[in-house]
């Protein structure tokens, strides 16, 4: 027809070739989400198991995500460097992804809450970054498991202020204003008898999703060390129906994790 | 952290300002999806109400949404002009778009087809597009409402041939290739006793979303004529609980439409 | 060979359509530039005339742009909104008019400066910008010209201090501080008896080509109201060599440049 | 000014960190202007100098470049990976280089040729690719000496059978469609006593630029193997007046090259 020269407005962003693309996702005003569907605070394991569910979608949907780390209300996707899914399209990717990821959400919720409603539609942002090294993607990784502690580590000492020390916000919020890591592990154990470190793994580390055919045969030598957190409560559903995809709460900073899969090449 | 650098790699990319954005999302893999859920050939009533249903959720959810149209597994959504929704960022509005329309498929799906379960979930791919001038975006609504046209009255002779006259869908084809809009319509006439012009509106010219209160108040006058085609069934759930949102089956081609709703400016 | 892969990472990037493309070029810090090429201040009348001049070479190569504008180290050349040179690709335009622009320049150095050596090459940066309306066009050439008024008055005033009243460039910047336009005049008409209105239009306007075959027949009647500022010293060699393409120093904020010149299409 | 909104309009894009950029800028139709000026065919050993000596410009005043590697009509220059140049800006960074190269091959074409005229203003489009790893970067810089060498040998054999043979043009194209390399190299040896090998490096291999302090100081024992190619005709002007950039003609496709300049890192 004679409309059809608009289609040629589309402007087409393919991603640069040999690049890690990393697709993240972010749960849209979940502040509000989290509070109206009364999420356990700081942490909802039943909230975070839904987000590892639908996580493994993607990893289903998408063969070329070699990698997921998930904490909050967020997620994030690598797809391995010679990826050419879509022509390397960057709306493509990233509307698949997130699209699978939220009606995912949806989907699955059920599963996670039973008969707990649904009150409205929940959503998510997505974008897609190049990573043109190895080191750049780790650093990445690394970036977001850093950002889970320092938010961890403070929300446990807010929450348990507030929820057990009976303080405001406001006041819980003062108490630990320029305080460091050291004096908030302090606070946890004088005040509460809380290890932080035997929290539970999952809280403290994110979730790190892999595909098990990625692992190395060796790996026993280079057995991670023991993780004596607590172990995660099992009264809810296993998201670890895909029984090719791992969930891990381990450490992706320290070099042990690159060197047990094979992520990277 | 060490390793905030890896935030500067995001590239932004913010849509050109004074144009109208138009995001378009579509059914991944709908050929399979409809299959699987038994869709009706060649129109489903409900999974096109349902596809009504979740661009209403687009329009409470993002404002400056001032059109929408849909057909088959498709939905496009207009932004006004001067729209600063997330600064213009491309992937922010995209993603944003794409995963309401997404989880509200997922949510609505029970209100739209009761019990019948959703077997796996469902996707959809998303674009954003610029245009600069009014006849730009009239054009890109005429384009999709051409397409519906060209790809209904195919599809209605196609599968009356199939389903009413036994013949294969080989032969279905065959006997519709290199035919005239005229001769389909002639098919139909002759062989089915379908007037194309008096089926659904909603099939034959896809569905119109627009705010309310962009219409003419002088619009007594310059009323469309009178549709003649068969009533939408109602034996749906009315998808226009929204009240300031109308949905409309009418011709976008012409001008009385452009004349009745002030939606460009 | 088996290197022909690489040629795949070049992202073209297309400028979209139906839109009027600008490629403005300034030169590479000109003011090292001038300074040691002794451009008498703050407006060299041989240096706006090869300015011009290699703006003509640029109508010369390109016949899509319809319109330049030039002051100062700078010059904006506007493509009409349905060019297709390169199929609008960035790259391509951008850099073929910058290249055109700063040969043109050390081509024509002589031819302005006679003798003068060029002490070393001279380059220009670029950058192309799309404005999808008229009005846009327009504001943004009237950006262009209200800046070349404010900084011409500006300097006017400074250097008439610096080099007829004695201050020191401190002094001069100090007394100027804080000072509206109108007592901008008052200083250049009390002081130095300068009425600024009387100045060269092209110091004051800048520099506007179009192609003579866009003027008007009509605009005998809507003739501008005549320039009573000095004329142009007519001691340089005349730029106005291309016979089709017309040089003006005129205003181009009002309505009448644009009733005279049909530039927008 | 109520004008400066238009200034949001500009796109900026900045290409990603961490990537080699290659800038390549390639003459404007210089199958014109080589004839118009009547260059040597298949080679202008001037012309290759001032080409040389433009590249010599871009060192000077862009102190990123690592790299440069020319032949033809064309230069590529590869900057860093961790430049930090105008904030990576692509518009910049090709501007920036392509009118030095361009202003400079104006600039400095009489130190070249002489008194003979330049006709008209040459300039040269312009690009900026981004590659992620050292193979990426080493491919593409193997690339064009790959095309070099591929056009050289086969313009060599076409102007010796045109000028010296005294076929047409038509004729030469014919008596060299299909052949292979071997064979190209037998037709120069059988009818023009001419070893290929023999001929000037310059032609047959492009020129490369390298900083000299990138080179290896233990390079004494990784001595390539000694050119036994005619030396270059030294009728003209150096072109190396800046000490710190050496002009090879090596081959850069095996490793010899990379192991006595540390360009990559
Ligand atoms: N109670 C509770 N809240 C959570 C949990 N996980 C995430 N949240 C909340 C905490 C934060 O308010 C919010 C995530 O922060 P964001 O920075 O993503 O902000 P938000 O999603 O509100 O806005 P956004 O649309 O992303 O800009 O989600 C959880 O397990 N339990
Ligand atoms: N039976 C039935 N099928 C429908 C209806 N609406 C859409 N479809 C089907 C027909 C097409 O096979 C498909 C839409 O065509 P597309 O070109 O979007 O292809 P598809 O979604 O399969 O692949 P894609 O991922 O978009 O490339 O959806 C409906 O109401 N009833
Ligand atoms: N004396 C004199 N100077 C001029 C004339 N035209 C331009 N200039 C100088 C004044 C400014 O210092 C300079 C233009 O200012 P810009 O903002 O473009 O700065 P510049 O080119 O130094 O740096 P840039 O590379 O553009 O960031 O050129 C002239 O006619 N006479
Ligand atoms: N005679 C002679 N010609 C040369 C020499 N170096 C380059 N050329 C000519 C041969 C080709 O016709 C032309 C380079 O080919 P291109 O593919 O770059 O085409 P051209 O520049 O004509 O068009 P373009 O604007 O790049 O698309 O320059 C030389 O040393 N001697
Ligand atoms: O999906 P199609 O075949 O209708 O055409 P398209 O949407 O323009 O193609 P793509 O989805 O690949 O952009
Ligand atoms: O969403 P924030 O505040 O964590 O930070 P961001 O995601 O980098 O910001 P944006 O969502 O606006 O890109
Ligand atoms: O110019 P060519 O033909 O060598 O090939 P190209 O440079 O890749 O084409 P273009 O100049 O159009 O980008
Ligand atoms: O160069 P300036 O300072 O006039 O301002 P700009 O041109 O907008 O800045 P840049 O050259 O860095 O784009
Ligand atoms: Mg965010
Ligand atoms: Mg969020
Ligand atoms: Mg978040
Ligand atoms: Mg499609
Ligand atoms: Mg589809
Ligand atoms: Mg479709
Ligand atoms: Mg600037
Ligand atoms: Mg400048
Ligand atoms: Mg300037
Ligand atoms: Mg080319
Ligand atoms: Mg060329
Ligand atoms: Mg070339």
């Amino acid at each position: 027809s004679r409309f059809e020269y608009v289609k040629t407005f589309e402007q087409d962003f393919p991603m640069l070739p040999n690049t890690y693309l990393v697709v993240r996702v972010d749960g849209r005003s979940f502040h509000k989400f989290t509070t109206e569907h009364e999420f356990t605070k700081p942490n909802d394991t039943k909230g975070l198991g839904l987000m590892n569910d639908c996580a493994l979608s993607v990893f289903r949907e998408f063969p070329d995500v070699v990698l997921g780390y998930g904490q909050s209300d967020e997620y994030s996707f690598v797809l391995r460097r010679s990826s050419n899914l879509y022509s390397r399209r960057a709306s493509k990717i990233t509307t698949g992804i997130v699209s699978v990821f939220a009606a995912s959400y949806v989907y699955l919720w059920p599963k996670w809450f039973l008969t707990k409603p649904l009150k409205y539609v929940p959503s998510f942002d997505g974008r897609i970054v190049a990573y043109p090294s190895d080191q750049n993607i780790r650093d990445y990784i690394s970036w977001r498991q850093a950002d889970c502690h320092i938010n961890n580590l403070y929300n446990t000492c807010f929450w348990n202020l507030v929820l057990r020390s009976g303080m405001t916000e406001a006041e819980a919020n003062k108490a630990l204003q320029g305080t460091q890591a050291a004096q908030k592990n302090e606070i946890l154990f004088q005040k509460f008898q809380i290890n932080y470190n035997q929290e539970s793994a999952m809280f403290r580390k994110g979730s790190i999703l892999v595909r098990a055919k990625l692992k190395q045969q060796k790996q026993q030598q280079q057995q991670t060390a023991p993780d004596v957190s607590a172990p995660m409560v099992d009264s809810v559903p296993s998201a670890s129906s895909t029984p090719d995809v791992e969930i891990l709460h381990d450490d992706v900073i320290g070099q042990t994790f690159w060197d047990t899969y094979t992520i990277l090449q």
